[in-house]
């Protein structure tokens, strides 16, 4: 008995992507460690967007099949959330790894219970855990898309971000601010730093004021730009984190007051990057219309939480780019996507990962194996009746 | 008595021109100096795409013409080489600065004589004179196209150019190659070191290898791809170099030895930035169609001598994207026009400065002044009788 694992061309449900789940690196080492026991099945083209081709997961030992052939694996590893039409036409009581985003969309889960799956959602990966920072495909995305938001910047901006010191003057370094430093903002600010620019970040949480002055970045101070009874207001809120580390979301209020002081600040830089996505919500619009007017012309804002539900910048598209006013407005929301070679590496090892972690090996075969008390399953796999 | 510098708007003449010759920052610094005694010419729209307005030169002091009226001023600073429409269109007598590239381009000295101009060539500037460097465009426009060079290549590639370290492994840094290590080649060198990347480079100048190295980059040993025969000619370029320190062109067959070389070497590595242009001539072919295939899928490689005439790739088309076994050659001849706020900014200082060394300040005007014993005049102004 051999188990098969799936993966899918993902560009047939969603234009922009560019990732696949398995490189035919990951499934080489994979096969040669359980040899007999696991049979990959790859749908025709899944990697051509990452340079990752049929003929190298034929060669590694891969089956490359048709879409229906795929959906039909024991476990199947999903880089989007699978639509109706792709669920319908999973194998039923197979084991799906994807992003559900279950928190905010409960009705999923009844969804899946109905066709018995076992679900395992990335998005609930419990990061801290040690055993599952190899799992934590957000990290491993959100690092590369704030690289890629750097490089997006410094390709549609009109200057360049290094000092530049001729015999005919001097070019000043490119001012970077960067709201929000969680994963992908850090790798921003990392980014922009090393292209030589001279790089300002802001975060609501307090602890990231130590990490943004740590990668050598200055720290922005929005309480410079209110008055004094919204500092009250304002600073209520690093009182109140979220769970998880993560911000909580801020009060309309709350959020008001970091607009107004944010759309002052912004017209002090030359590019904006902001990163503050939350999945499933409208993200918090830190920047009115008002705020990217107030920015130079030329300048070139970058909207990692651009999205059909408004992003952080008001005005933002999902992968377009809105010129106001000689200021250019990218909506970014899939920016691991367009490094889709590695993304998909990492991506790769973060997804076999996480399904290793619910197989067992017996003497003859590999089977799916949950455990309930699993501290791992009991936070990921959310259709287990506990859940 | 007032003499009038006129600027044009050279998007008119050549679509994928950014750059402008005067900024009003340069503008207003000498409407400042020399006080009544200049007036400015500013076709409309000149600065629009490097974010330079109509308003600004207003507000500073210039008038904003149509391109006949500019065309009429006492001396005319021009980004690109003026065709027969525009000469024929600009005042008899005018002091005209351009890139002429009189040296591979004699035709055209006759014609500037003929309309009695005094013709400066920036091509022609003695770039090791300590007066000249303040004057010096090509250094200048280079410099910017090298970093613009990398940006390009970074947005195209699907990869990232830092190592990348996380608890599901690690992306290496991208291998960059750089052929030619002038102004664009080091600076391209010094831009992609920055962002992370392993860089090697070449040059057929032997100097240039201490450059490189005393950039962090690899210097490239072409001759382990050779036979013995082969070595002997290659090397004999190294004691054969050209004029002014900028290397000779080579014969066909040392061409023909160094491209076979090149095409091997090329195979190691995901980025290639070629920057051999010969302003005037063919560039030459460092890569042919074999080597381009020997590259990995998913390369990219930006020639910046792309031309009409071919480029160092070969199949490179200027201003376009060709894409052969998923390797993008992207012809960038214009690179610095494409971060135009920045080229112009140098570029008006450049201008200015030589402009400067042609007039002389009497108590109640300036006045052109070509001193035919000058360095400077007798290099660049192309017009003089004894040039």
């Amino acid at each position: 008995m051999t188990i098969s694992i799936g993966i899918i061309n993902e560009k047939t449900k969603k234009a922009s992507e560019g990732r696949v789940a398995l490189t035919p690196q990951i499934i080489k080492s994979i096969l040669g460690r359980f040899e007999g026991k696991v049979d990959f099945l790859v749908e025709t083209d899944s990697g051509v967007s990452s340079y990752n081709y049929n003929e190298e997961y034929k060669e590694v030992g891969a089956r490359v099949v048709s879409q229906d052939e795929a959906l039909g694996a024991d476990i199947l590893l999903l880089v989007n959330t699978p639509d109706q039409g792709i669920i319908k036409s999973i194998k039923k009581g197979a084991l799906v790894v994807s992003f559900f985003n279950s928190t905010k969309n409960q009705g999923i889960v009844e969804e899946l219970k109905k066709e018995n799956f076992q679900a395992v959602d990335i998005n609930n990966l419990p990061r801290k855990l040690s055993n599952a920072q190899s799992m934590d495909a957000l990290t491993s995305q959100s690092s590369i898309a704030g690289y890629k938001a750097v490089i997006t910047a410094a390709a549609e901006f009109s200057k360049i971000f290094p000092m530049l010191t001729t015999a005919a003057g001097t070019i000043r370094p490119t001012s970077v601010l960067v709201l929000g430093a969680g994963i992908a903002g850090l790798q921003a600010i990392a980014t922009a730093k090393r292209l030589g620019a001279a790089v300002t970040a802001f975060d609501v949480r307090p602890e990231a004021k130590e990490e943004v002055l740590s990668l050598g970045a200055r720290f922005l101070d929005l309480f410079s730009y209110i008055s004094d009874e919204e500092k009250v207001i304002l600073s209520s809120i690093n009182r109140k984190q979220g769970a998880g580390g993560l911000a909580r979301k801020l009060t309309p209020e709350e959020l008001a007051i970091q607009r107004k002081a944010t759309d002052k600040a912004v017209g002090s830089f030359d590019i904006l990057i902001t990163t503050a996505q939350v999945p499933g919500s409208s993200p918090p619009e830190f920047v009115s219309m008002q705020g990217v007017q107030n920015m130079k012309s030329g300048s070139v804002i970058v909207d990692m939480a651009a999205s059909d539900k408004g992003g952080n910048i008001e005005g933002s598209k999902p992968n377009q780019i809105v010129v106001i006013k000689d200021v250019k407005i990218i909506g970014a929301p899939d920016l691991a996507s367009e490094v889709a070679a590695a993304s998909s590496a990492l991506l790769a090892k973060n997804f076999m990962d996480i399904a290793l972690h619910f197989i067992k090996e017996t003497e003859d075969e590999l089977v799916v194996n949950i455990d309930s008390e699993d501290e791992l399953a009991k936070s990921m796999v959310i259709t287990l009746e506990s859940a």
